[in-house]
């Protein structure tokens, strides 16, 4: 049932991360890695990431019976194409990336015949690069399969236990539901905080040496989030624009209702709003996905 | 040169926090504490957040040479109304409110002839109350000072050795330079974590368990924003209206942009914006204002 031969495309954040998972977790599963910048093969090779790494992504899927592409979104389709004419007939061909109805698409596209099970799991660091990853990133964390209809139940079974075996709980949802959803926990809030990050450093009124120092006040939780992976976030916007656009309509219209709030100084409309959000932090908490030190324990407490 | 006698009004987070940090760092100054809610008082009795606590603001006051206002912006008015009858002619009033534009000019009304000194310790997390407060808040954390030009230079002096002395680094500053500074940092912030964490709550087509499980995507970050005091945090934007709104127009403005380049599939616009901000981000931890480790520590790498 589990799998012998396990390909990572791409050694970043996720494919390190799930490397490194497999070697404490699955050490009898031989792993391959390739990416395609040198410098992170070469480092991915001194970390140990993978058991080899090889220097092409049609030489590393050879016999393979799982390829997990981890490359950014915009690059899954031209990836797929390249690994097609390797690929074992009965491989399955998973990936990690964050909008899930376009991969789907270019890969089912592009891999006629296989079993594709798009996969993402909602986990990561503002960090990239080869030295980014770290086996505990999917623990308690959700993973969440899009299987198309063609996807037997056995190879969805094996997937899962694979994520399971990482320390990640596993959900099966439809693709376009999957792109709603990630817009609002997480496009969202990406596409907010590099907003707002570029609108303090362009201010004529605030130098950017102010923005910094008194950053403290709530601004450096957005800073985090937005020093995430430009390639890979630009390709997510791109890749899941209709649900991204959707949302944002959403957003706008309650941020214009605050806006009216505070001109007109409804205090009552501002002080519900800020009880009931407080109470979806409670259940975050609960459901153990987020730690409930104050301020993340940054101030040592 | 320091003070002998310092009254807390308001002991949650961060009446609390100065209290407990006094004891460690000034033990030889009497301190006396006083919060409009019994509970808080015995509490703050039990936890020993002040040398005494007491029954009214009035009795609290007497004799003291320094009377810290630790309450929401809005109550600001109403607590310098009720301890002025009872204050020292020569006692310096300041205050540790997020807006202070409003805030000085209500505490210059109800307080003329005393030395008014409002302050802004820019620390914080999203816990509030009596068991809140804890002596590291302020470490590394800066204070800003906004006095009016009738403050002399030694009070001044004397307020900015305290909040030294509390591990805070000092800046002096204009009132409304402050709230315009502060709109950017802080204010705006918590407006988006709030608004988000209201529209994804309120989504038809997602359910709040969906949010809540897959709030590691970034949701989870605005959350703990959100999470903040209701009360204080409608003061603040009611206190601060103009600056927060000006601020949210320039907001908006980006927001639009980007949206704009989301919908034209204009990656180089955002691959351009997402490079920039990963640099702020860089220049937030340099300057010591957040922690480097990725995602803060959360996944216990």
């Amino acid at each position: 049932m589990s799998f012998e031969r396990v390909v990572l495309i791409g050694l970043g954040l996720l494919g390190g991360s799930i490397g490194l998972a497999m070697r404490e977790a699955l050490p009898g599963t031989v792993t391959i890695g390739y990416d395609a910048d040198p410098a992170t093969r070469a480092r991915a090779q001194q970390r140990g990431l993978t058991q080899s790494v090889v220097e092409s992504a049609a030489e590393a899927v050879v016999g393979a019976d799982l390829v997990i592409l981890c490359v950014p979104v915009g690059a899954m389709a031209s990836v797929a194409a390249e690994i097609a004419p390797a690929l074992r007939e009965d491989a399955i061909i998973s990936d990690v990336g964050s909008a899930k109805g376009t991969v789907a698409r270019a890969l089912a596209a592009a891999l006629p015949g296989h079993q594709i099970i798009p996969a993402h799991p909602v986990a990561g660091t503002e960090r990239s690069g080869p030295d980014a990853g770290f086996a505990e990133l999917f623990r308690r964390r959700w993973c969440i399969l899009t299987p198309g209809p063609e996807v037997d139940p056995a190879s969805l079974a094996r997937l899962s236990a694979l994520w399971e075996a990482l320390g990640a709980r596993v959900e099966v949802m439809d693709a376009d539901h999957h792109d709603l959803v990630l817009a609002v926990t997480s496009h969202i809030p990406h596409l907010i905080a590099y907003t707002i990050v570029g609108t303090a450093s362009d201010l004529e009124q605030v130098t950017e040496s102010e923005v910094i120092k008194y950053s403290a006040g709530g601004f450096r939780d957005f800073t985090r989030i937005a020093a995430s992976d430009p390639t890979m976030w630009r390709d997510v916007f791109l890749a899941n624009r209709g649900a991204v656009l959707e949302m944002l309509g959403r957003f706008t219209e309650d941020l214009t209702a605050l806006q009216r709030a505070i001109r007109n100084g409804d205090g009552d409309a501002l002080f519900d709003l800020f009880t009931r959000t407080r109470a979806i932090r409670r259940q975050v908490i609960e459901q153990g996905q987020d730690d409930a030190r104050p301020d993340f324990g940054r101030s040592d407490h």
